[in-house]
């Protein structure tokens, strides 16, 4: 698949919810493929939880094909024993992409509000219904969970895609897909934001 | 393979080094079959050590056949940022095990320095010689690493494998092979001891 047509993973591992989207590129415009949530609270011991994180990644990988692994990670936390559990999480979910030899970047989570919405302190509410509208979701999850993952693939996408030519483009991308520049989109197209 | 008679595989993973150590386990004794160490420092990126020790623990998975996984997992760090690195690496090394549906279990430093040597705050020097002469390795390696890897192995058989008769033996295991009661050991057999 050529850089101008390849399928993005985007995750946000946690160790009590999964998410996940998965955005496809295509002649340097993003649209939506799709994206869930995992529950991991069913599982009682921590590693039931990674390996269930392992496998549903595994399992995507297999389904979508993507090319690339953009990870949602979290740089700060309450404690050293939190930071411990969701590293471990992260880690689960990026061996299954470094197994098949896939590239992975990570964002924090502040520089992908701030890439979609504009807003680093942008709240899930907002980057929820600016992707939403953006790439024309109609089903949006419950959980912000799945946006998350999907937030993150279309992070990845406008960190790659930027180049100076497609920074000038303002709210030119329509329903289905997205070029770059969502603060522009945004403020151009009011209507569209719920 | 029966209870009786299987392989432990104990790995120490860090973000700088991977050390690992395998015993065998037959007729209630443990005996030494390998230990090894690889260093993550040519690895410029942090995936790329992921990488690394995702296919370490593949690679050891598939040489040696393990019937489960010790880790030595330090639950307190410097900081939140090391220990969110730390258990990127864990979790890395531990989907390996997950992936092959392997039972996975953990043991903090000091559970493991306690176990093998008595005290739970032993040098990882006296855990080392305790090891080496007990198991009678007779090529112990310069770094402590390996042999961290094999102590987590040691001890996860001695949580195990410690019934109520078997904590009556003092110290009748010979080179070669560990029942159990490693103190009892020591302080029986100080010229064992390096």
């Amino acid at each position: 698949m050529s850089s101008e047509n390849r399928v993005i993973l985007g995750i946000d591992p946690g160790t009590q919810v999964f998410g996940w989207g998965v955005v496809v590129v295509s002649c340097g415009r993003a649209s939506y493929k799709a994206m869930g949530v995992t529950s991991l609270k069913k599982h009682k011991s921590h590693f039931e939880k990674l390996a269930a994180i392992y496998s549903s990644v595994e399992s995507l990988i297999e389904e979508y094909g993507p090319d690339e692994l953009a990870v949602e990670a979290p740089f700060y936390g309450k404690n050293v024993q939190s930071m411990l559990k969701l590293g471990r999480a992260q880690g689960a979910a990026i061996a299954a992409a470094l197994r098949v030899k896939m590239p992975v970047f990570e964002y924090a989570p502040r520089r992908i509000k701030q890439s979609i919405t504009g807003m680093g302190a942008a709240s899930k509410h907002q980057v929820a219904s600016v992707i939403s509208s953006i790439l024309g979701v109609d089903d949006v999850p419950e959980s912000f969970d799945a946006t998350d993952g999907l937030a993150v693939a279309l992070c990845h996408f406008l960190s790659m895609n930027l180049s100076p030519d497609m920074r000038e483009r303002k709210g030119s991308s329509g329903g289905g897909s997205a070029g770059s520049k969502w603060s522009a989109f945004v403020k151009n197209n009011p209507g569209r934001i719920k």
